[in-house]
């Protein structure tokens, strides 16, 4: 799996990675920012609720896009490798201009999405433009390696996190959600530690890491995204470490970002934006 | 409050900073260590157990340091701030090798021994070459400037951590304890972000931070130690955010060291030191 090709001549559509927990009864920052970047009242919404146990998980967000005035929302009914392969739902979800994976189980929806005709479809349909979100679980299955399962605080430990093949959207971060509620650095610093070439992404609760074509990462609700770049790591013990052990990772760059501030993940540079200038 | 001046030809004590919860039954890695820096069967230790309220911590740890087969123990009941300025405990104090600091409060441990002829003392006899350690409560006061109290948690908050004086043996660092077990990363980095100057080292239990006159840091003990340096800090909101909004800090490096790894607090490079020795 690597990033689906973009047809030629069209933008590849923003990533938003939910952080879980985003707010629904109040000013809806997140959602509303959703539907907005996915057209408005103009936009095409496909729900995906696959991650979920929950039976009325799709009914729900198909309820709350409405009451924000999206021009038409539909959730599929994806429970099965079977579902993700039926035509008529393939085809509502190659015309949407923004698909919501819901929360639930990331291990589910790698499970019963992987590999599967609706997978290469929303692959196709981002790539042609659509507006991709997904929330706690779906937003960690969004990037091509995703955190399966790990343990929660801040110890980092080498066993201490479970890589697996996600959406593939974007290679060029791996997406942690719950963030700072569930005290998950030390499982990502693990994840990046394997392999430095990622950025890590860390998305607090009613917060969103919003990933432009222009791979400019900004961040849109009331929590913070931490941004740790093992681009100029130069030691780890993640190889040697025994089963348990903390791990060593020398030279890591870490930055709290919150709403106004960016990261660029193509230079690593992150910037106080609109912040510097709201405040000047 | 500065670092006290080195008496000529003297060269300044080591600092151990533990993070609590070290081993006291078992292998007593920190605790040995620290024996052996204040000399082992020729050491004069001495305990300051004010941080506690436990009646018989001080003798606890005298009974402990005795079986490490220390020369000499002696814990100073210093309980006020008229017990600090007892001539018989100064001399005591001043005549020590080794002197370590109880967990406890580290606001009882300031505001019983600041400004006191004993902190004077303290100071003095680490400026000639005494080790001093402190653990917990101990660590954190150990600096010039000490987090007094400040929320769990990762999320950096703006208001979510207080600094206070410490004993101010160094002012290069400001010292954090119980660092993963309790996820304080995110009042280190909010204590930083007040004044980028120093750099952060949160210590986990069982773990000591050893701080060299040469201001090489190294890790003894079965945790790790993360140290936070924001040198090249190039943007905070910490003084404009709201009461309890998360804060913005672009630009931190971090470090995650274990046994064998260093930190330089002069140039703030990492190194993996024996790390890679013992494994190449």
């Amino acid at each position: 799996v690597s990033p689906a090709t973009a047809v030629p001549s069209a933008v590849r559509g923003a990533i938003l990675a939910v952080g879980g927990g985003e707010d629904k009864l109040g000013d809806r920052v997140v959602l509303k920012h959703f539907v907005e970047l996915a057209g408005g009242r103009d936009a095409r919404i496909v729900v995906v609720p696959t991650a979920s146990r929950v039976q009325d998980c799709g009914a729900q967000y198909e309820d709350l896009f409405q009451r924000l005035e999206a021009g038409s929302v539909r959730a599929l009914p994806v429970q099965t490798r079977a579902d993700a392969a039926r035509p008529e739902l393939l085809d509502t979800l190659a015309d949407a201009t923004g698909i919501f994976m819901t929360g639930g189980s990331q291990l589910r929806l790698g499970s019963t999405l992987g590999g599967t005709p609706l997978a290469r479809t929303l692959r196709r349909a981002h790539a042609g433009g659509a507006i991709v979100a997904g929330t706690s679980a779906g937003a960690a299955f969004l990037s091509e390696h995703m955190i399966a399962t790990g343990d929660n605080g801040a110890v980092s430990r080498s066993r201490g996190v479970t890589l697996a093949p996600g959406l593939g959207l974007t290679n060029r971060v791996v997406i942690d959600q719950h963030f700072s509620q569930r005290d998950r650095l030390g499982r990502l610093l693990a994840a990046l530690a394997y392999n430095p070439f990622a950025v890590g992404i860390g998305v607090d609760e009613d917060t969103a890491a919003v990933i432009g074509a222009d791979d400019v990462l900004h961040v849109v609700g009331s929590g913070g995204v931490t941004v740790v770049d093992p681009g100029h790591v130069n030691f780890t013990s993640v190889g040697r470490a025994g089963r348990n052990d903390p791990v060593c990772v020398l030279g890591l760059r870490l930055h709290l970002l919150v709403r106004g501030t960016t990261f660029n993940l193509e230079t690593r540079e992150a910037s106080a934006g609109e912040l510097v200038a709201l405040h000047a």
